[in-house]
């Protein structure tokens, strides 16, 4: 992509109205556009962070045998009144009255739409298990909307949600899907903390939490660094300083931020809304279902506020908008251009994502600032001064040194 | 993808309260699940359906030079109130309120939102021509929500929305995306016609739709057979039987359905809301504007009405959720399932979308029912019969007859 065309526009200044770090520098580097508190439109830098996640997300989804869907915004009044949610969850659901007067609801969650669906069609234990998910927005009224990307009105979600038979084959299940989740959040560069937490509205038994340390977590939790022990503060007996119950070692408190959740269902939702199937032995019985959520814009979010300096955002490369920064330093004779020009293509042809600072009339400093806040990887600084030695300069957005890497060598140093 | 594994479930009766063929198909053969009138979940088949078309989309979107972004459903009301549509659009616009207080819309339409952020990231002519589109859904309290995919409350659109900085430059991008319009609408299987319109709420000037004929179609239109002439009849002074005012052969009159529209904006929304630049010559101008909308969701009910016969659907090969649909015809001895399987495998490898009906307990006539109502392109039939001749049976879903082709010619006949 040519940096002249890309649309994009940073700020210098922090935007005055935000507290969080994520959101001063996505909005700074014009990754979203901020619309009102809790609700953010992804420009293109952004929504080619936000296509990668889903990638990853997807890939890993299909290898444990998921199955997409997209459920509809919109959700009927009556299905929610079938679990008695439309009263409890009324402080955080948006609702819209239809012309003919008909309440609707913007789905905050899918369970009730969910099991609505799969009780017409399933029919026996042949039919299951049964995974699926999908890669939604949701809706919550959020009073607390002030952090940026990590708590949104309207944010990204994925959801699954998964049918069993037996007691016996979801617990197999839920052990998968712990890995896959953790697998999924250090692709996105993160290192995740399993969680034992309170259930909340949705079960009585226990839930599991997938925490990122951040020294602006709105969640705090006590861990031990084996990770043998993790648990929300919010449930958990123990403190800082106290040893860990299961290998001794002293237990750590960290601000931390809840990027993912998983909640055994049991036959809560089934239960209310008549959701049977026919076992082997002909008895109709209950479906036992859990439902596992990773938040894809807190997810960026967290990423942000983990990977950062004074300077700007440190994408991961896994979920970075572009792998490599070519920037061109202009000269007199337009020479540098050139070479630029031509190794830009020759990138791509190696299929290296190159975003290309094509820009003439703009300052070394200004071009070099921006880089930094942009974040990408790699960057690559082509000028008289390197092109005389028939090399480029390189120097990773994570590191502090630069250093001089001949054209010819540079496919082997990004290892394409 | 193993139908055994596969998410869905065929209906062998229409369902009772639906009109529209697509609806009708769509549901029987579960694409989709219908959550309210006008308002439909993706199930995995119609997912990707969906995203076949999203991608054809995107690639032309690509080479035409736009940018994808995803902005918000939430929209503040502020923005609607600059332009006047807040109250204009009150029946059209489902409208929620924060705890605050605050009303808040869901996008029925995005020209406002779009405005508001170019005239934060628009200075100079220097940052025009500006494309940019987004897939995201839409929302309207639509009272006729009665034609399936054809008329959502809740349905996918892509809109594209273009900024320039003179009316000549603007003229010709108008006449690319025309091109651009016409291409996409036949990669997805259908014969678009290029109509003259009356502007709507949008705009006073000539605005354009891009029409299928379809029996059921909502619109109506007189249209020449060699193209040179179409015009909605709400406007048109000409009716059937009369002679095409541009090449004299007569006027035919045809049920359509309206897929997609084009709008010339001019200067009515950077007026409202202060979309300047500043031109080459110094001077401060309004942007001009153009919006390009398509209809996906409307697209799918456009090619089921299109393409369908008495047994089911009859994907174009471009749009098809599998480009195969394999089925084995069990014997005693498991030996057609072994060579199915294998040939599965085989076609997986050579990037053959298949769908393989691996299934035991059900009849061959339920089989290939079902192959008929889901519609893929091509099907595969492989029975003791046809691994006797080393053959397996093929027949394409907009064809009548079968023929038997040597396995080993199978990759020269599919054009692998």
């Amino acid at each position: 992509m040519l940096q002249s065309q890309l649309f994009y526009k940073t700020l210098k200044e922090d935007p005055k109205d935000e507290q969080s770090i994520n959101a001063k520098l996505l909005l700074r580097a014009a990754f979203v556009h901020k619309e009102m508190a809790g609700v953010f439109s992804y420009l293109p830098l952004g929504l080619r962070v936000l296509r990668k996640i889903e990638n990853i997300i997807r890939e890993e989804m299909d290898n444990i045998g998921g199955q997409e869907i997209f459920m509809s915004v919109l959700q009927p009044k009556a299905i929610w009144e079938e679990t008695g949610r439309w009263s409890k969850m009324g402080e955080i659901m948006y609702r819209c009255q239809e012309e003919s007067g008909k309440e609707v609801g913007l789905g905050s969650t899918h369970e009730e739409m969910i099991t609505d669906i799969i009780r017409r069609f399933v029919n026996s234990y042949e039919d299951l298990p049964l995974y699926l998910y999908q890669i939604q927005t949701k809706f919550r009224k959020e009073l607390r909307a002030k952090s940026g990307l990590l708590r949104g009105r309207e944010f990204g979600m994925k959801d699954l949600y998964s049918f069993h038979s037996s007691e016996e084959d979801f617990r197999k299940f839920y052990e998968i899907i712990k890995k896959s989740y953790l697998k999924i959040i250090k692709k996105c560069g993160l290192d995740p903390i399993f969680t034992e937490a309170s259930g909340g509205d949705f079960t009585e038994q226990y839930t599991h939490e997938f925490q990122v340390l951040a020294k602006d977590g709105e969640d705090t939790i006590i861990y031990c660094e084996k990770r043998d022990f993790s648990e929300n503060k919010e449930i958990s007996k123990l403190s800082v300083g106290q040893k860990c119950p299961k290998c001794g070692f002293l237990l750590k408190e960290g601000k931390s931020i809840e990027v993912g959740n998983i909640f055994p269902l049991g036959t809560r939702y089934s239960k209310d809304m008549n959701a049977y199937f026919i076992d082997k032995d002909g008895q109709r019985k209950l479906i036992i279902m859990g439902c596992y959520g990773l938040g894809l814009s807190r997810l960026i979010g967290s990423i942000v506020e983990v990977h950062n300096d004074e300077k700007g955002i440190i994408w991961p490369s896994s979920v970075a908008p572009f792998q490599v920064h070519l920037i061109h330093i202009q000269d007199k004779k337009g020479k540098v251009r050139e070479e630029a020009d031509k190794l830009y293509v020759n990138l791509q042809k190696e299929n290296v994502e190159v975003l290309y600072d094509d820009r003439i009339n703009v300052s070394v400093g200004e071009k070099l600032a921006e880089a930094d806040l942009i974040g990408i990887p790699i960057r690559i600084i082509i000028s008289e001064k390197t092109i005389a030695e028939k090399s480029v300069e390189i120097k990773k957005r994570s590191e502090a040194n630069a250093k001089l890497v001949k054209i010819k060598e540079l496919g082997k140093v990004l290892k394409l």
